[in-house]
């Protein structure tokens, strides 16, 4: 027998109503796993094991669950144990949860904490959840320029600790501006009479307004672990560490992938009619297109009447102009993501994206030429089909590349929208060209 | 005119053959922004632009670019130019860059090294590229348990630098045993007097052969900066930072989109042959899915014959199906991948995604219904298309949570196979019930 998950003990005590395996499971659990084991487990069951959650815990499982089973939970707590529980958290995790909650709870909670905490979560509430502000930390420890390494060595000791995530101190001057950082290495290595100018690095800092992604693209691209956020003045806001940046990573992923799918914020177990509802638009708008496609067949009726062997062929040519164009459409999508798609560069993109077309057009249009002329006993099927191929394959490429520089141009996720609006295509194109061409020939 | 990004002046300057210009406009970019650029350019530009990086930057590039762009890039380079760059690498970076060599070349890189790095090396390049022990950096800053933190300090300001993303120091004992870890914000503001065994911290642990995927999970739930590896006797190897985390969850990710479209390490640029050949595999899996499903309206011909409005809407039943399938299955994928679906909570899975095909299934049935009834003037080819979608809505969400548990269990990744599989299933279900209710109503 296959050994058993923590999810499967804690369910099989759910079962048998046994609070001390429920206990000793949970304990044996990091706060963020409790997080990943609520998101497996359907809703009633996230209620019952919420309960069994210490509570010193119950902020760092809230910090670390997804958006839809935070809320869940949330709904059910009053905004004094909201307050209580999220006490011992860094102000953005807090900001992240309270984020969740409808604003005149939120108000609620913020009247709970005392003033001090309240202050400093003001600030990050201020800023979108997505930009840098949202993410940054606002407590900071900063130090001046003019001071020697050993000062600062005595001020940290005072201190007696630093933030968890600390890899580097701001510098800053007078008036707060931000001057750069002083890594503790620097400070742990260096002569102690030095001053902390002599060492300061320029670091990355970020204005409060830039977009998360961006955020993430610089943590990724330049290797580091924290950076400091700043007003339109150069104010020290705050700082973002690097593990805030992964969560961002994935979540992104996580994102592209599901708007693919249109399915927008969609928890496993969400409500069956909740899930049904975000899917149901999507299948919507699938259906205009699948319409707008057999609109075009239907226009053919005749010529299929005449030659049935068309309708059991047509799905074909669709389908891998489907397929040729949605790898063209991905190919476009990550390289717009990655920035890596340009004025300069996409006329090229084009250029090799039709190459492939046509020669994977030319390859499988004589695969399935040879297969309709043996199956229907038909060579002008055969040529009329290849044909169809090679055409739709090459459109297909075009589109897959053309659609989502055209979205992105007029601020719509091509994630999101690219999909559907391809296959829309390829299936008309594909389509129309093979049963058009195929009207062509019984008529001449 | 929009603003020109640093790639449209490189490539102008490249064109107008002016070097001032093409140094200035590297010398703006952080080398991880090289790499970037390199990946948006077509080969032939990336070589010549690689004669303008400045020597002690290439290695960098080549540590950030990614895989197919630097296989590019190295393919070029002689055996001692690839030892000379990467000297002043991190051994993982190395590590990442050599794995990208033929065997017989690596030997002359690792020949052309000093004695000390090729030994640091062999311990990196002994274990898989997507292993711990392939993301771990074997140069450890390293302190016993019983010596005091001012000795640590002493030490530490002796040694003069430490590598850039230190956070904390290993642990161990005589042996080289792991421990744990010293966090360097300890040494700095707890008592001089105290032992390291104090503020031992029992930190997080890799075994080296641990999967790449594994360690990245961890490092984003548990919000840490670095991690040992240590081997089957709990001997210290190295050390993993999250800066090389970061890349492995990026890499995932855009691995687990390409997979879905058969895009196997498709560089933007790479040659057209190779691109063309990658997808032309996927475009032939499909095609067979696709004679599948042609089959099956094959068996039909007599059917469509007498009512052609068949073959009209047939597109719309598939499409539909395919649509709905790959919602759920996508959120399988998803909930696999995090390790969120267990054995227990699979069944609840099948039902809760069952319960949105119906609802779907019934919603849209209802829509397509009354449209086959007006456009065609037929009552009961509604209620045929009706009835067909529910039932192919119905097994599209069964396969799309079935289809991937089936494919994991038996070893087979279900972001590659799942797609095609999953449209093989609504394809051929949905024209096999359309088209098989009306044959029998038609007779009837």
């Amino acid at each position: 027998m296959q050994e058993q998950t923590p999810q499967d003990i804690l369910i099989d005590a759910i079962n048998a109503e046994d609070p001390d395996t429920i206990n000793r499971a949970l304990d044996a659990l990091h706060p963020s796993e409790i997080a990943d084991l609520l998101e497996s487990l359907p809703k009633k069951d996230r209620t019952l094991i919420w309960e069994f959650i210490p509570h010193n815990d119950r902020g760092d499982v809230l910090s670390h669950a997804q958006d839809p089973v935070r809320a869940g939970l949330l709904e059910q707590m009053p905004p004094e144990e909201v307050a209580d529980v999220t006490k011992s958290l860094d102000a953005d995790d807090i900001a992240d949860i309270l984020n969740d909650l409808p604003e005149s709870v939120v108000d609620d909670v913020l009247f709970s904490m005392d003033i001090q905490d309240r202050q400093r979560l003001a600030s990050v509430l201020s800023y979108s959840e997505d930009s840098a502000g949202g993410l940054m930390n606002p407590d900071i420890i900063s130090v001046r320029a003019d001071v020697t390494l050993d000062v600062v060595s005595r001020y940290l000791r005072q201190k007696g600790q630093l933030p968890d995530q600390t890899v580097s101190l701001m510098v800053v001057d007078r008036e707060n501006s931000y001057l750069g950082v002083l890594r503790l290495i620097d400070v742990l290595t260096k002569s102690p009479d030095a001053t902390v100018g002599e060492f300061l690095d320029s670091g990355v800092k970020f204005p409060a307004d830039d977009p998360a992604r961006e955020v993430a693209r610089v943590f990724e691209q330049r290797d580091i672990f924290s950076a400091a956020v700043v007003d339109v003045n150069n104010k020290l806001l705050g700082v973002i560490t690097v593990d805030d940046v992964l969560d961002v990573i994935q979540e992104q992923a996580e994102q592209t992938m599901r708007n693919m799918d249109g399915l927008v914020d969609d928890d496993m177990f969400s409500p069956l009619l909740v899930s049904a509802r975000y899917r149901a638009l999507w299948l919507g708008i699938n259906l205009m297109a699948a319409f707008l496609a057999s609109y075009v067949v239907g226009r053919f009726e005749e010529t299929i009447q005449q030659l049935v062997a068309l309708a059991v062929l047509m799905p074909v040519v669709a389908s891998m102009g489907g397929v040729a164009g949605s790898q063209a459409l991905n190919i476009t999508i990550r390289g717009l993501s990655t920035g890596q798609i340009t004025k300069v560069n996409s006329g090229l993109l084009i250029n090799k994206e039709v190459g492939v077309g046509i020669l994977n057009g030319l390859t499988w249009a004589l695969v399935v030429a040879v297969v309709a002329i043996f199956w229907f006993d038909n060579y002008a099927l055969g040529a009329i089909i290849g044909l169809a191929m090679v055409i739709n394959l090459i459109v297909a490429a075009y589109s897959g590349v053309v659609i989502p520089l055209f979205l992105k141009k007029i601020g719509i996720d091509p994630a999101i929208a690219g999909g559907v609006l391809l296959i829309t295509v390829t299936d008309v194109v594909g389509f129309a060209t093979f049963l058009g061409l195929a009207t062509f020939y019984l008529k001449g």
